[in-house]
């Protein structure tokens, strides 16, 4: 008789890590910031609210500005309100960012649900993003702060630079790993890395803790921006609301491709160049995109250094006192790489 | 025999007023301002340099920063640089929303050369115009004033909503006078009023004075504005560098059309309802619009209108001493509504 296989679940000692204990510890201050993002969106225009409600409250997880909010508390900061309109002003610029950047790529589904400009079209959705991102300096200059002010306005424009950036890459299959790097270093991480150094900045932290915040949200973002592009050659549309192909369609050039593309033989390469340069694209050719990421270890390849990522995220972490938040902060970081499964 | 007709100009007392006094008094600050957009708006990322230069390159008469420097110098600010930073600031702020302005438009001309967005695209114009924005913030930053942040993110809020705005009141031939007003004080005059005001700020001067500074702004701005609605309708193209009828073609309602409606007839209504709500235009339709225009006074009507406006403006400047620059504002705010003939 064979032996009996395990019949306990191997991983019951490690569940799945999850943003629940993140989200638990900061629900009472992320509804006050979903208040003031209510309120701060206000206009007598009404076509404004309207707007920025749609992408708002299109069921987005508010990762950006949970980082503000937790990193702050995690610095002991308790003196007032001030990281409340902070993380607002994060989730703000984030989406106005997204808001400029549906314009771009018209892609069909963000977040599950049609795009603010597929249903009002690129104009209101440009002039919209505009006003949240006006406002996300108005909330900062009420609070006061000319370095929470030095950080976020650098931040905005480097992501604009990486957005530029992303553009003068799309369509190259030449795009060497540097290169994405940068381009996701500006358009992802740095947002991530300002709304987590601003908790020390908040809680008036000597600059060490700055700096561990400031790494520990850049290795965050990066990571998380990996997987983002791994999953668009692997998710169930339904499950995550993100529609899988885009970025193929759109011929953006992402860390699977160029893994891809530097292990391909000649018949792949060819084919890269055909459907992400010469953007001729057939039925069929997204299932063949994903069979030659999957033969090349493409993805494997990514998520082991999304892993990596997250991994230097935790260890950032390193320098403040053991506590549940840290540990939510950290188990965080682990989700954002588990995601995928 | 006849009597002789006077011989001389009848004008030659009054020649025609222009901006060349302001623009030769302060030459030396303009110059200083155009270097350092030009090094500010520098980037790694070619394209950004390149696609931002076109616009701010592109002969703008760089009113608004002109605004900001006079005013600056007006107050008595001569204690440093702050003021060369800070006019940046307002042409940054500008170049921005005219790009975003430009994706909406669609119009083909802009002070007489291609737009940026024609050139390379409406993806690259939103971002670089969202780099610009984010610059400006990092000058303003940089240079210190909370204030001058408080004046300038509230304008730049204002401007995004007076946009939307008038997306919500195109096409709509029911807009009243009031609708009109509100979209071009938030547009246009929002910023020539806060380019204005902070020359005060700068100068450290009395609240009056700042008040004086953005009625002036304020009043000049929708001068300017009533003008150029004016001149969509009567400029000679080669000559403004903007093309005539763009707002026609768009179904924008500007005040002639409100003029006109309201004093139309029922098939001069029929009219303008095919043509602008409808958006149903056929050859001749311009022409035709314009005539009716004329007929009904509306053009004479709106510059009647702006003559007021720039009359409060060069009011405004009433409670600064008289002198050369005083002087020449007060021209500059003239020849916004004479630039016409």
């Amino acid at each position: 008789m064979a032996p009996a296989q395990p019949s306990v679940d191997l991983n019951s000692e490690h569940p799945a890590p999850s943003l629940d204990p993140l989200f638990r510890l900061m629900s009472a201050d992320l509804e006050r910031v979903n208040a003031l993002i209510v309120e701060r969106m206000h206009s007598p225009v009404a076509l404004i609210p309207q707007l920025a409600g749609h992408i708002v409250s299109a069921g987005g997880k508010r990762l950006r500005p949970l980082l503000t909010l937790a990193c702050a508390r995690l610095c002991g900061y308790h003196s007032g309100d001030r990281h409340i309109a902070i993380a607002a002003v994060v989730e703000f610029i984030h989406t106005a960012t997204l808001l400029h950047d549906d314009v771009v790529d018209a892609s069909d589904l963000r977040r599950g649900r049609d795009t603010a400009n597929a249903v009002w079209g690129n104009k209101p959705a440009v002039l919209v993003g505009d006003f949240l991102f006006a406002r996300a300096f108005q909330l900062m200059v009420a609070d006061g702060s000319l370095k929470v002010l030095d950080i976020l306005s650098r931040a905005a424009s480097v992501i604009a630079e990486g957005e530029v950036h992303q553009l003068m890459t799309a369509n190259d299959t030449a795009t060497s790993e540097e290169a994405y790097l940068a381009v996701i270093e500006a358009k992802t991480a740095a947002l991530f890395a300002a709304a987590s150094r601003v908790g020390a900045v908040l809680a008036d932290r000597p600059d060490d803790e700055e700096m561990a915040l400031e790494r520990f949200g850049h290795n965050l973002g990066i990571a998380y921006q990996l997987i983002d592009d791994m999953l668009d050659f692997s998710a169930h549309e339904a499950e995550l609301g993100k529609s899988v192909g885009d970025d193929f369609r759109d011929g953006k050039i992402t860390l699977p491709i160029v893994i891809a593309f530097a292990r391909g033989d000649a018949e792949e390469r060819a084919f890269w160049r055909r459907t992400l340069e010469a953007g001729e694209q057939a039925p069929g050719d997204l299932e063949r995109a994903v069979r030659i990421l999957e033969r090349r270890g493409a993805l494997a390849e990514t998520l082991a250094r999304a892993r990596a990522y997250a991994g230097a995220a935790i260890d950032a972490l390193g320098c403040f006192p053991d506590s549940p938040l840290r540990r939510a902060l950290a188990e965080a970081a682990a989700f954002a790489t588990e995601r995928a499964f």
